[in-house]
């Protein structure tokens, strides 16, 4: 199990100079004749001349009649001039071509009577009045569109006009793609269930989209398995039709290998790792003079080790420029430590809290694709950085328009399956809403208002001493504020067991049997609060339960552990236990409240939240989930 | 020929407001269901959830060896474990799945000797570390996409990780697009010779490639003549099958007038006429509870319509969000007078000009397609303007990338053909540079420097009284600014003249006939210069010239006016009379500098464009025009 060290690993800003400066892609690309019908968004190849002229005819400009300026000159109101429908005067619109002979057009708000014939004009035009002359707007031999400019549907209309039909334009690169590891299951076999010990090959479509995105055609080849020889003839077969090839090496250092190898045995390795997180395992090489990159396996990794090495390449074998994405100053949500030495890649949420722009950190793992697909931003933390600070601007790359950022109201506290729901009608009765929910648990979400980082809380904490909800908790974290507490819903907490509940778990006390293994919310989390309750109610200690410090962020992640055999019990939500297919032991109803700042209740995002609150629409659903009372659903609890 | 006159025209803004107001576009849009492998940038129509967890499965989240974490307690460097290979202790690669029995990775690094049989262990591990454990990114039955989002590269991932294949998106609008109009020509013949008053019909290209960047689908219908009836039934035919139709109604009053009678015989007229320029003869109605539209036939004013009223639709229906255009704060170059009551719009170019962004306009002509062409971006006049001041700060909407606006060299002066050519190796040379050139004539030029609007200046100007080129106009005009004068060519000066010239025109003094028709350039321009000094010498009157007032502003439009038959001579430059096939009677050589001041000399752009104008390329190309002598091309002839 030899495994090569990153002898050569090179950081990020070392590793794209070496790489984007060792191929001359204007001379590597080529180029195709199309017809310009087919050209959109295309780019040209060489300057296209006109081949004829536009306007081709001398044309009117105006609507009404066609004349020889000559037949008009000295026409007044009293000595007007009578011109012949049909041979002096010729009824004409705009756009159509001058009939011969004429030189001019009457407008026909200047013509007495219209209908007449003759007409009667009472006022001289003079050669080419309202007339579109022959190349006005393009000459034969007149360059129509330099080369390197994208095709837009108006420079279409203008090839055309300039009587161009095909046009030469960069050839779209072709890129192969190889999918590599034993283990992986073709997406045509994913409706199946999966084998044991195999995972489903997805990343190749991932990559496809970002070739397609990047102006490429990418071609997939079939995935080769953890053989080095395999690997290496796939990939002489791929460099023989691409421009460029990317192996998805897989995730680890061990396929990576195979990739160091392949590429070294056929030509040459530039860079092996690259110091970015994620992205690290990124091989980058050349053989038969085509760039060929190992792409890293984890999904994360393999978009970001994309956007730096193969879209500036294909991009500009397209001839395309890529735009840098938009950016926005933004402040973070909380400290996020980063490896010196790494450029840090990291996920977040935004939105628009008062002033500020707050972004919110996603999951880190470069396994985590949900990062990106909920991100909206990417933060860059340079590689001479330890790291962001909490609430000191950064400057963040947009990975979603900056209307749907102010259009995004921040949920901040603990998690329940409701808020998913929430957001999903939000955005069906507003396209330009948003609900963003991050579960930092319910103080999280308090402390998070209290710093104005969240729109809204989302609060469950029982008081034990005055077995309340919320508000002594709020009293002495925002006390003072001006808000409302509004009820999302009361809901059913209890215990998730496996399907059957085979360890034949009835009440709080049973987590304190010896072979009993827990797991529990973080700190914080009301959950966690109310399972400190019910074990103070049983006289029973939290020492005594087996779990008690494995902690879980979200009710989905503790039913997870139950149901993959990690732990035998957790404490959550009805919701939670019911979409994984767990038996669930009631404990007790608690409430959820929504914390409502007086500012947040005054905008008129936070008003259609509260209309779908409390819509009919809304109360159904979440009701159909399993566990939830509706009965005090979007009413307002209480308010200081 | 009864005319509709806009009875019903609304401001720009109202009709929007009506127009967008009368359609609930989800309501109306319908969905399929589609692979998720051909979902790239759809949107889609329902929430999706996960139909499997991911991880599916316990994956190794390190490269190392894969162990029962209770194996390993109480392990020490003096107090080691030995676990066997393929027993107790199994070699994993990142991402591969955990074998049974196992529950945690111990990472190679670690192991004194990866290669021994059994490994030692020195510390413990516990369970779960460096274990992705199921359900760790989604969980079955979690939400993976909201609805009414557009799907990237890594949600496609997301979905397939979820073992979710199929996906349910906003179907894409079907629109069907009717040309309208007998003089037109099919795009199927426009290779062949244009018959006499026929005009190729190429508005429903632009208009298809405009509903494809809306996201929809175009379906283009064979030309209709100018026949209300058979408007009607083409109306009629498109409108069973089209969620929109655009009826590409013809440039005129006249046929705009059967798109109206069309629409009004099948369904509703809502707006006759918009006060917005180009684009107001637009005709907006519904037939079937569906959009239809009467686009202008002009081309700018059926691309500017077609944004403001049938994109939004067309967007609305797919799901997708129209990003507006990136604005820009500019600085118009010249005052822009524009007509109270409508809202104009105006193309523009546009370059950084020490710390102004200069916006230059072009053609206003709705028919000017080229003006789209070349455009950077778009002045909006707002309708209770008379106009925009030159450089007084206005918003301009980007048509290019805002580094492409950096990357512009502003040249303004006279026009020569050898710009273009430069314009083409610049890009060439390096992408990111562009040469924008606008024709002000000479004198334009200066003091278009002498004001900051321009990089460089184009001057021939021979002074009479001194016999040399442009110094004595710098000195008048730039006196004292520090600049160079480099030589761009000397080019032959003569009579454009019809093929085999048939008024035998042999001098200048052919041009007072009695019987010759004259072409001008515009007072300012160097070749106006020239034909006074001309005139003079040879003892010569203005006056006795018929059409020494008709003015043209670059050598190609005048070479148009001699190549149609609208003058018999001009004077210009023998590239663009070669380029059109005219004959040519040359007179003079003249110089043709280009102005320099430091600022821009200093420039790293303009030394790109300085190594072009001297590389040998170039000159080659120049001298292959025609009528180029190159010897002192690229030096600097002069310098204050």
């Amino acid at each position: 199990m030899k495994r090569r060290i990153y002898l050569s690993m090179k950081s990020l800003a070392e590793a794209r100079e070496l790489w984007l400066s060792r191929f001359d892609l204007d001379a590597m690309a080529t180029a195709e004749e199309i017809p310009v019908t087919a050209a959109l968004a295309r780019v040209t190849a060489a300057p296209v001349m006109a081949h004829r002229s536009s306007p081709g005819a001398h044309q009117a400009a105006m609507d009404g009649f066609a004349v020889a300026a000559a037949a008009t000159f000295g026409a007044t109101p009293d000595h007007p001039r009578q011109l012949a429908i049909g041979r002096e005067a010729f009824p004409i619109n705009t756009g159509h071509v001058m009939p011969p002979g004429t030189d001019a057009v009457i407008m026909v708000e200047q013509v007495p009577d219209p209908e007449a014939d003759p007409i009667t004009v009472e006022a001289p035009t003079f050669p080419w009045q309202h007339v579109r002359r022959v190349g006005e707007d393009l000459v034969t031999g007149e360059m129509v569109l330099p080369e390197g400019m994208e095709i837009t549907p108006w420079a279409q209309g203008a090839l055309l006009a300039a009587g161009v039909t095909r046009v030469t334009v960069r050839r779209r690169p072709q890129v192969a793609i190889i999918p590599t590891g034993s283990e992986l299951v073709p997406l045509t076999d994913l409706d199946r269930d999966l084998p044991a010990g195999r995972l489903p090959e997805f990343n190749s479509t991932i990559l496809s989209g970002l070739v397609t995105e990047a102006g490429g055609v990418a071609a997939v080849a079939p995935i080769v398995s953890d053989d080095p020889g395999a690997l290496a003839a796939a990939l002489k077969e791929a460099i023989a039709a691409a421009d460029l090839v990317l192996i998805n090496a897989g995730s680890s250092a061990g396929t990576e290998d195979y990739t160091y190898q392949a590429i070294d045995s056929l030509g040459e390795v530039l860079v092996h790792g690259v110091a970015m997180m994620p992205g690290k395992p990124t091989v980058l090489g050349v053989v038969a003079g085509k760039p060929v990159i190992g792409n890293p396996g984890y999904p994360v990794s393999a978009v970001l080790s994309f956007e730096q090495f193969a879209a500036p390449l294909i991009a500009g074998l397209a001839g395309q420029r890529l735009a840098p994405r938009p950016t926005l100053t933004v402040h973070p949500a909380q400290n996020l430590p980063s490896k010196p030495g790494l450029t840090e890649f990291i996920r977040v949420t935004l939105g628009r809290v008062g002033d500020k722009v707050i972004a919110t950190p996603l999951p880190r793992g470069a396994g985590t694709i949900t990062s990106l697909v909920r991100a909206d931003g990417l933060l860059v933390v340079p590689a001479l950085s330890e790291g962001l600070e909490e609430d000191r601007p950064v400057t963040a790359e947009l990975l979603v328009a900056s209307a749907d950022i102010d259009g995004t109201l921040v949920v901040l506290g603990s998690h329940d399956n409701t808020l998913d729901l929430l957001a999903t009608m939000l955005r069906r009765r507003d396209h330009r809403l948003r609900l963003s929910s991050g579960h930092v648990g319910s103080l999280g979400g308090l402390m998070a208002l209290r710093q104005g980082r969240a729109h809204l809380g989302g609060s469950h904490m029982l008081d034990p001493g005055t077995n309340t909800y919320n508000v002594p908790f709020i009293q002495r974290y925002l006390a003072g504020a001006p808000l409302k507490l509004i009820n999302l819903a009361w809901r059913e907490q209890g215990l998730m067991v496996a399907p059957g509940n085979p360890k034949e778990i009835r009440t709080i006390r049973d987590l304190t049997r010896p072979e009993m293994r827990f797991i529990n919310r973080q700190s914080g989390a009301g959950t966690r609060l109310l399972l400190d309750y019910l074990l103070q109610e049983a006289g029973l200690d939290a020492g005594q339960v087996q779990g008690y410090a494995r902690e879980e962020y979200t009710h989905m992640a503790v039913a997870v552990n139950v149901a993959s055999g990690t732990a035998d019990a957790g404490l959550g939500i009805m919701a939670a236990s019911r979409a994984l297919g767990l038996d669930f032991v009631p404990l007790l109803p608690e409430r959820y409240d929504l914390v409502v700042p007086e500012t947040t209740f005054a905008d008129r995002r936070f008003q259609t939240l509260l209309a779908v609150i409390r819509s009919r629409e809304f109360q159904e659903a979440a009701a159909a989930l399993g566990g939830y009372d509706l009965k005090d659903c979007g009413k307002i609890l209480w308010e200081q």
